[in-house]
């Protein structure tokens, strides 16, 4: 028997259940089943496990919502106000089928939406359970809720800020020549823990030329005197929001001749977009932003992907701040802002921010320094 | 940019190749789509990241398999010998379509094999890319291989089952009334690590009447003098293959009088379980034979869950050790053999070792007594 082991503190029931009934109205007849994950700890305020049986939210167009969970994985959820949120408990034991459980509290909609992370494992099995219904995707309806963080959900991400943020003050002191990535990059895991986060997600430490590879994570290589490196880390807060934050540092005066002059080009860059967020403007307004200053100065080949991604819940959610993106920013919305230059072979950049779009303008949750670090 | 930063040292070159041309064999001409997680990892040995966009390995009726990847995160299978394994890599940027790229790979199969899980956004846009081809899941093929480890994975298995056998030998020196089972999980989580593993993927510690509950994980419960606690712990080893295993403890001597009899039952019950695992007979068989002891003894009702689970790259997989399940056991099948016996509001007690089937019978990979520890 097992399960993942985290604390899940959760909103209260009079935002939980306003929620749930915006979940309903979004789907506009369609139904919901809604799986464990971020969009399960959205609307119930636990994100449960992701086991091989079925566990799933229904909410159906009228009627009461119910989740369908196995007997034995109901007490994960005793601290969901499931009266409070009317919703309804369907337990099912080895033998039951979930599915069939799950179709009937579902009635009749032509149209159902199940939550984008589902494994492949239910989508086939609900769809054997409901023939005639079209199967299409909850996500686009439950992102139009989540992608607009309510004040509590933006204090989360302050907070989240402010923890990441104690983490970075703390890498000068880690990043040494001599020392291999892992050897940063497990220090840097552990004061991810220390500073409050419920785990560290994921940790970049990318030195030299392997500063130059966007998703490199960390490796065996030595940390040596002159190395530019980029420091990309983060993880979930025990209340499940995300922090995500890069600093770029040099491990005493960078070797390249270059890094300087081409550092200040991205920090500017990185600067004019944050300066572009606001209310009314679209998310690929914000990416061409940084990328006018790169492209202006001839680093453009060297920038080579999107500006930055929504954040909460997951550390990659809507909306992302990409050209084609249209969507017009409003308050509440969160998502880094993250340009980068890469220069094969040699070393590489990146700043990253998590801002939030307020009514006025925009509101960073990260505070360090954005110069180039020597440590 | 952010991923899971784990290393994952894989087998050779010639192991993985054999796996690949054996998935082949055993699709039968369905075409799979393998998500990225542990069936990637068992056939690349690489498990890959888990992102919102499409990764799969495409592995046609004919021709040469390839990975669709993304190409910024192309890097994080730098390691795989593609090569040798003779899988082409097919990279895309947004803007591709990367689900008809995987369908014309995949070429003119009628039937669609995608790996149990994964996420619907991904199983909805290739079914809309493969019109006319019938989808339906992979693990039934996949598990039949990965249900038959190999030597090298009984070694991994072995060296896991060392690992958390450490751990549960320190667990007597952690568990003290007035600490919360919080504390003491974190203290557990910290020495999974120590020990050897990648993560603590789960750490129950529950104590007195939470032990009533199979799927509690740790609580703010203050554990008491006379408390009896479960135990039950585990996570990958950098290899990727899993721990998991159960002691009972007990602080001081039990505080209810049935424990130490009731928990003898439990003992023999696991025992003959274990006793029972050999070639030839069927999954049902070993649940019944724990069953048995329990039931003859008057507890049946207080064993509401299955004896065991299959263990691999997956904490949870084939085979499962439940009434129903004829598959009958052939070397190499390891799974955890688990009994417990629930006294609702009370206490209660498991006891959980992970064994893999031999050709003379069975080999136990955890080796910690069974006795109720005293502690």
């Amino acid at each position: 028997m097992s399960r993942r082991s985290l604390h899940h503190p959760a909103p209260d029931s009079a935002v939980l259940r306003a929620r749930l009934d915006r979940a309903r109205e979004a789907a506009k007849g369609t139904g919901l089943l809604i799986a464990p994950g971020s969009d399960l700890r959205y609307l119930l305020g636990q994100a449960g496990g992701s086991f091989e049986r079925l566990t799933t939210l229904v909410i159906p167009a009228d009627g009461a919502p119910a989740l369908v969970v196995p007997k034995l994985e109901a007490p994960g959820y005793a601290d969901v106000p499931m009266d409070e949120l009317g919703v309804d408990v369907i337990t099912w034991v080895d033998g039951d089928d979930p599915y069939a459980a799950a179709a009937q509290r579902l009635g009749g909609s032509d149209r159902v939406a199940v939550s984008d992370f589902t494994p492949a494992l239910h989508v086939l099995a609900l769809r054997e359970a409901l023939p005639t219904a079209e199967q299409v995707l909850a996500g686009p309806i439950v992102r139009e809720l989540r992608m607009r963080k309510d004040a509590a959900e933006v204090d989360a991400l302050r907070k989240a800020g402010a923890a990441i943020d104690r983490v970075h003050a703390r890498v000068a002191a880690l990043l040494r020549a001599g020392r291999t990535e892992a050897e940063v990059g497990a220090d840097i895991a552990a004061a991810i823990v220390e500073e409050g986060h419920a785990e560290a997600d994921f940790v970049i430490v990318a030195s030299g030329p392997n500063g130059a590879s966007p998703h490199h994570d960390v490796s065996d290589r030595v940390i040596e005197g002159g190395d530019v490196v980029v420091v990309d880390i983060g993880g979930p807060l025990p209340e499940g929001y995300n922090s995500d934050s890069t600093r770029t540092y040099s491990v005493g005066e960078p070797r390249d001749a270059d890094v300087a002059a081409t550092y200040e080009v991205l920090r500017l860059a990185q600067q004019a977009a944050v300066d572009a967020v606001r209310p009314g403007v679209s998310a690929e307004s914000i990416d061409a932003a940084a990328r006018e200053v790169i492209e202006a100065a001839g680093f453009g080949e060297f920038f080579i992907h999107r500006t930055g991604h929504g954040i909460g819940l997951d550390v990659h959610e809507e909306p992302y701040i990409i050209s084609g993106n249209e969507l017009i920013l409003e308050p509440g919305m969160a998502f880094s802002v993250e340009p980068g230059i890469y220069q094969p072979g040699r070393w590489g950049a990146r700043i990253e921010d998590i801002v939030v779009v307020t009514e006025g303008g925009v509101e960073s949750v990260n505070q360090r320094p954005h110069e180039l670090a020597i440590v």
